[in-house]
């Protein structure tokens, strides 16, 4: 770790550093430059976590050498994870289609969706029954009745279904029907709901927060993974910014930048990015072609009586030619 | 609710938001403008969040005249809501300093800076028993024992203390030693916690998400509101910016907006915003100056040692000269 | 035009709106909602440019109900602009591929630079004699001299050339050599230059600003259109984002997005959004994916010896792979 | 220079790095660290400009250790600046408060403004004879008339006067009329521009770009200085967020870190930034409170009747009682 020194620090506090540094074994060498000193800790183990190095007197800048330690991260495995849910493989050789409503308003809504997505070619089946909604007075989501419509539309179709959880007092029952449960956006960092999720068996969807770095998001990765559950996919879904023509920026930049600094599979969420129908498509081109495990996509038979961001939603007809494009523009990106 | 249609539009597709408008009982009127049909319903409820308008065939935008209908507006209440937290009352016509280390690391650590705070002048005290932290592998509070040293802090100095909650399950436990609760910023939006807090009756500190806009943070106060509970301060903390010369970006317009939107208390935390120490006082003073009811500052008797945020906590002797400085603006920016 | 009173607006303060939208023609009609005055102002003309109207007392919100009124616009003409460029049709039925090095460094670096990019199957060359840098200290581009070796280059190869421009004394001479100008990131708002480059008879490439939103963006193409020359090709290059992990955020949904505002074509320029070599060639194939008329792709010979933006820069048998994908994607999304 | 090689970097690429640190004289030392090797490039002058050291095969992170080597840097000039226009010193021991129209409109809107804010105790006039605005149908500025009428007002009260210049060709004639010249945020990285207005005499006043970091902004007025205007101050005036209740996100933050940076007197407008009357008042106190050197107050006679940007301006009487305020708190934070 380097660690540079104020132009007027004294040679106590560098002494100080020095001897903190030597305290975790580290071997140190200083050097001179504009004017500052330059010190450079080195030893095995990660020193930036150790101490809070820019608080000691003196310090100007910390420059960590290396980010990592982390179990989610290349340095720990460089194979790719492939996490099975059911019959579908994310992050294997083919691109993984999940597709269905924003949630799970009524049983009939929901099994002609899945039968439609099903016939298009969707792998996996997407619905909530728990739904964070910025105002309370809104739509909150059927609960157990909702888990209970997705476990019907599972055995009509032989897709594995994916449900949001939001509490973590609701992670048992919500994992008792769900093959796969997913972090949302506004709870990427809600770290008592990633270690509860992190202390079941069913794999991981795990949503990139609306103001995360890449870095930050993989961080919450670990949280789940520290607790023993390995079988987490992450998802980009757009992060906050200043252009108000579509609901949020999608970062298709995350997707390469998150696959070098991870083994994990990740996925795009074009709907919830984009907001509105007309560009989903577009973006969902772009997600495969920019090389995603994977995408999400909101349908719904009847966008305009949906409870739940009705604006997003493609009908099934065109999310049937859409699978057609991004099979085509898969098999060129390819072989996985 | 004013309902722009597309230039092609059909009169089917019009005809089906008017019918839909006065489905609510709304009164409704059409105009033409730049070769586009206008829809203005009107009616005593609000109507955007009835039904799906902007997932209707036809439509290109839907403009909501008022926003509103919330119990923590002005429209519901124009008098501003003092907070009362044992013998301090936020939003009253004094100044509130929260201050205190960043989180309780010891007893010797939290009652020699209890006892600094106090002497110069603060509040309230701060200091958190649970942390949430980027890394899985940094500390994470000391849990209960940290809340009985804030309560033994509490007997040794007479100020009322506030501490975060990350976890519905522990929101019972905190509720039972803390004056106040605090909801961080990485949960704004983890309604499972704002729900859990709204149902208890101790005040709540709500810290704006990162990423969150005004209206998107005084919905968040209106999940807590709305399940009983109306003592409720909001504090900036700063936004996700593009320079990283600062941790975040404090962004003190809010102030004033939030002020004119809601009649709560709004609170500003320099400390976090800035994640530096050398810049928190001129923060400090302009958060007194455009209007805050008070500030929370991270304050440390030996911050190279602190085990969190060490760089932004000033000393005992800085914050005492900075509530000098608070007091004096506050004398002109009042009569509150 | 819609605009919304205050709830506390008076009569008069009503009565002065209405007589300053008839004033230029409108019918005004008038209802009320959530307790306030809503004035609807009807007329052919665009009234949000004719008055300040969020200046007048009492006024809460002023919501145009059209945006437009511009020539680069959609309203204006329905129809897909195809810009010609000596021989390639930029905006036409295939894609165009814009290749070189960011600067002109010297005579071998470009030649070789030229024909190994159209052997590859490049449709145009670019290569920058004027270089606007973030410090005045480093290299600032070979001038005249620069554009003498494009226009060698050219006839090397038989590719027409796009060079930027700086200052609007500049152009003239710009204009004599390239056979496209380029307005940079830096310069999207810099309308005297704008106004300049739309004066002569050269089409133009004009970069989105790095904090400018789509509507912004075409603003600034109607400053160029305004003074007489219709040949305008928009080209998203990444906006200011809060991650780090490349230089810029590539907003691949202002690609969709500026296809439905405007008639003209839009490019992408995925090098100068990445800054780093590793992430381009995803980020093509994204941007081809997504629906651009075009990508612009830095290639240099030897990038840790460029003087500029080496970083980014593929060597030519990268930019040749790249190539072959992008053709291919292209014939999936295409028909264009 | 610290330069962290990839875990896969090769001994020969190493060495090519540590080969091209010398050829500039670098004492070079390596350490080893998290499986990298970590090489340090020492030397007098500043290395990170000599070469494209990320663009070496095998680098994986370039890190300067000091950020510098610019004339406007505290560590060029560790005194404050004094920058003197005409009677009026700004960066010195008083608050300078520039007040008056957005634009110039007319010979008594003009004169009337500057009246009323002389006799509430502002210290220069500003109103602009050259617009830049969004859209290219909207009023533009007054010109050469504009600048008359500008003179006659400093004739009339006293006050020097500082004027916007948006192209290199009217540096000389703005120059001419003007005490002061202003470059304003779209302009920021017009480098054209910039080096014009180091040209010549009259001190200079830098807007910070809406997308510009605070390092960015540093360079520009980098641009000035080199050519050999010395005379600059900085002003900040919000930048581009996602928050949508302001036209910007002031940033106040960036006042204390460009005072640690730069020797510069640092300015703040509130009312650009707002683009609201309600909250200019606020926003002005805190940026004194913040320890700004001055602020810039839109103010007019009749905001509804303003051509540019009324909705943002005081009226005289509200400027009057802001000023008592802003004194109050300037004598507060000083002496400076």
């Amino acid at each position: 770790m380097i660690i540079v020194m104020h132009p007027d620090a004294t040679p106590e506090e560098v002494a100080r550093i020095v001897e903190k540094l030597q305290s975790f074994g580290a071997v140190v060498s200083l050097s001179t430059e504009g004017g500052r000193t330059v010190v450079n800790g080195t030893v095995e183990t990660l020193l930036q976590d150790e101490a809070p190095w820019d608080s000691f007197p003196g310090v100007e800048r910390v420059m960590p050498v290396v980010r990592g330690g982390r179990r989610v991260g290349r340095d720990f495995r460089s194979d790719d994870t492939v996490v099975q849910v059911g019959p579908v493989a994310i992050g294997g050789r083919s691109l993984t289609v999940i597709a269905g409503p924003c949630a799970v308003e009524g049983r009939e809504q929901m099994l002609t969706t899945a039968q439609a997505v099903h016939r298009a070619g969707a792998s996996m089946l997407r619905g909530d029954a728990f739904k964070p909604r910025t105002s309370p007075y809104t739509f909150q989501g059927l609960g157990k009745a909702g888990l209970e419509i997705l476990a019907e539309a599972r055995s009509l179709t032989g897709m594995p279904f994916v449900a949001e959880v939001i509490d973590p007092r609701d992670v048992e029952l919500v994992a008792s029907y769900a093959d796969m449960i997913r972090i949302g956006t506004r709870n990427m960092s809600n770290q008592a709901l990633l270690r509860e999720v992190g202390r079941q068996a069913k794999p991981v969807l795990l949503k990139r927060g609306r103001a995360a770095t890449v870095e930050e998001w993989i961080d919450a990765a670990e949280y789940v993974h520290t607790e023993g559950n390995p079988n987490i996919v992450l998802v980009e879904r757009g992060v906050r910014g200043f252009d108000t023509s579509a609901r949020n920026t999608l970062d298709l930049t995350a997707v390469p930048v998150a696959k070098l600094l991870t083994h994990l599979p990740v996925m795009v969420d074009p709907s919830h990015a984009a907001g509105r129908r007309d560009i989903v498509p577009a973006l969902a081109r772009a997600a495969v072609a920019v090389g995603a495990d994977g995408v999400l996509i909101d349908v719904h038979p009847q966008p305009e009586a949906a409870l739940v961001d009705g604006a997003q939603a493609l009908i099934p007809d065109e999310f049937a030619a859409l699978m057609r494009d991004l099979e085509a523009i898969s098999s060129i990106v390819g072989p996985r």
